[in-house]
């Protein structure tokens, strides 16, 4: 009999560790502190939908429910630009035709559950952890009725969330390092409905951004024909979410920078008056283990929304302790400690990378030079492809470690600058001499 | 009637605080989870002594006793650097005769209490504050029987130090940032006795050093004729308390680094056995308040040792705060969220000051170098005595905030380059053409 391994977290990347855990052959139960969502669909005051990629697609394979969630997912050839002036342009994810998938992150939620309880994994709802003992592992629990349960166990993972109740146990253990940042912006969403005969306001294959520079708006389209747009805007300031506080200033605000909004949702207003306004922190510690506990997912590495990565990479967290096991063995001893070790430098990179492509997005989507930069990366891939990897590329549609891809996004920038810096270069860009440049540079250069 | 002011800690911080308010007609009680430290004498875990400065005592004047520290206060006017082959130099911190004192943390401690006693504050002792409802001020406690009570307050100030209870309940409220890191070194304690006839081993004026570069070792002098040294080492590596780990390998360690110890603390094997290895760790966060809770001292900003303003800047905390009930009145709502904002940044940069002193402490004053551009500042400073204050000085002998002094510590620095880059100079940094040169960039230089 294989040890017992509890799983404080019953949200994304619990349910799904408890499936892969189960296939395993270990007895598994997971302690969740809400009701069950299959039950009862309360909104949970996280975002709606979410953007799964090749790391969290590895995941979905491996707990057998790639073609469930194929038939609702909507892929996202790359981001549509829309400018002050209303006019949109696409900028594909890459030239191999690559998408992200606009997933339900209830709907995702809910299947992995069924497919754990099917495999025989233990859930109990609304058990809310409130503290854990972490040296004789024993879990404390209040359950709805107000009273508290104790529970012994061999081994346990915290999967829950940003604030993660076992974090906040090992915080008080000798030389754990932790820290909490909340960045200057918070967000709203709103939704486009979708038309009278159920189909899309707008293009639903691309995600679509309002890139402000400060601010931005971005929208991931559903199943059901509607569109969910998220406003991320500073929380405090002359142009904000606090300055922002009647609707006749949300009315002058968004017809001057998000013309097309009032037509596509006729009661922006509504809902700007009455949806909440969400934070947006990060999350760092280390060591992500101690004794028996191990924290995965966003209560070891909680981190901004911009690349789309936070259940990706929480996914991958799974896949990557599933296949150590297949590495050295099932030794929880050396098991846990190791696979903190190995994660913890790419946490670190995709907490960095999203905080990046927060700037990209809201910033560089709408800068000449950097569309440019863009343009010309994609020829130099399309002449090297196995050298040339695009930074997104890396990100979204490889395995390849993110630390690994952070470093060599970083030197392709500085690979770049020197050309941009040629003169007349916007027109000059593709011509014979400037790509001889380029090749001969990328010859003489590894990353 | 003044608002009850519930301070949670009894420590250094909080025994002052509650001096300085009540003597402003405040009700104060102090809610303490050690036994009354003047009845039991049990050790707390933290360092035996420390270095109090002129932030410090300004304090201690307000409290009204001044007298009765000065009386054990063991002065120290500079550095006694020991080097490998047992040679001892003499660094005077200043030019003006200044010392810092080496004070008895827990005679300190205990004087504060009585005195705080007298004055009608309300000490509870063996109250573990375990949780705290920040909005509606509702303290919970522990006490000695395990027994649970809790308790409505007005105002709560947390000086419950680096693992501080109410610091933890503000963890879990929006957009509060925090983080604890810990250093790579760690510390052990061990004690130089005095001679037979009660006369000290070394001399009693100065903090002695054993700079090492990777480690280093202290020691200052306690009334009773003895002297307590701290061993600062790295917790793993090569050299470290993790590999120096057995009696054979630490006598190998102390006679190569330490050659004089041997004979200075005969016993010194048996202390290092037995004595605990203390960790080190700095904790920043903001706000320091959330409605009418309040966090000073360590609770907001624990720092490393280095500068041994650890107490002195927690000390500030409570003089500062007692300055704006003076400036601007004694409405808390405004106090609190004010004085949060006031001491900040100069905790964030005394935090860094005390880093980087640990780096001036075990690596540089043992540095040529380093050693001459001391020399050279304090030939500037007689010069100019208005214009140029050295950064000790400012830190450990002045009450120009930290943050300003950290500042014009590092133009000062700057300042010094180039002179110290001059040729010959360790020869003619005396010389009238080089005195010139600096009198004249100084008098083109505003710090």
């Amino acid at each position: 009999m294989k040890d017992k391994i509890s799983l404080v977290g019953g949200g994304l990347v619990g349910s799904m560790l408890s499936i892969l855990l189960a296939k395993k052959g270990y007895p598994v139960e997971v302690f969740e502190a809400r009701p069950d969502m299959r039950k009862s669909n309360s909104y949970a005051g996280r975002s709606i939908n979410l953007a799964m990629s090749h790391r969290g697609w590895k995941a979905i394979e491996m707990a057998g429910i790639k073609e469930k969630i194929d038939e609702v997912a909507i892929p996202m050839y790359g981001r549509m630009i829309h400018d002050m002036e209303g006019n949109q342009t696409f900028q594909p994810y890459s030239i191999h035709n690559d998408a992200i998938y606009s997933v339900s992150r209830s709907g995702l939620n809910q299947a992995l559950m069924q497919i754990a309880e099917d495999l025989g994994v233990d859930f109990h709802f609304e058990n809310k952890c409130i503290g854990a003992d972490l040296d004789s592992n024993e879990l404390t629990f209040q359950l709805s009725d107000g009273s508290q349960k104790k529970v012994k166990t061999n081994i346990s993972i915290g999967t829950d969330g940003a604030a993660s109740e076992l974090r906040y146990a090992m915080q008080r253990k000798g030389r754990f390092n932790f820290r909490q940042d909340f960045i200057e912006h918070g967000y709203k969403e709103i939704s486009i409905p979708a038309n009278a005969d159920g189909s899309f306001k707008l293009e639903k294959n691309a995600l679509h951004i309002w890139p402000r520079k400060d601010f931005m708006l971005i929208a991931l389209a559903n199943p059901e024909g509607n569109f969910t747009c998220t406003l991320f805007f500073d929380m405090e300031g002359p142009l904000s979410f606090e300055s922002v506080n009647t609707r006749e200033k949300a009315k002058d605000f968004f017809e001057k920078y998000f013309p097309n909004i009032p037509e596509l949702a006729p009661d922006y207003l509504d809902q700007y008056e009455n949806n909440p306004v969400g934070i947006l922190g990060i999350v760092r510690c280390a060591p992500w283990n101690y004794k028996k506990t191990l924290l995965l997912g966003d209560a070891s590495h909680a981190i901004v929304p911009f690349y789309g990565q936070g259940m990706n990479s929480g996914f991958e967290d799974c896949t990557a302790l599933l296949e150590m096991m297949e590495e050295i063995g099932e030794d929880w001893n050396t098991l846990i400690p190791e696979i903190a070790k190995k994660r913890k430098p790419n946490a670190d990179a995709i907490a960095d990378l999203a905080l990046y492509n927060f700037i990209e997005m809201r910033d560089k989507t709408a800068d000449p030079r950097f569309i440019l930069q863009k343009k010309m990366e994609g020829e130099i891939q399309k002449r090297h492809p196995e050298k040339w990897i695009p930074l997104y590329s890396m990100v979204s549609f490889s395995h390849i470690p993110y630390a690994e891809a952070w470093r060599i996004g970083q030197a392709h920038n500085e690979f770049m600058q020197e050309f941009l810096d040629l003169p007349n270069i916007e027109n000059r860009w593709n011509d014979a001499d400037v790509v001889e440049l380029i090749d001969q540079k990328l010859a003489n250069t590894i990353f």
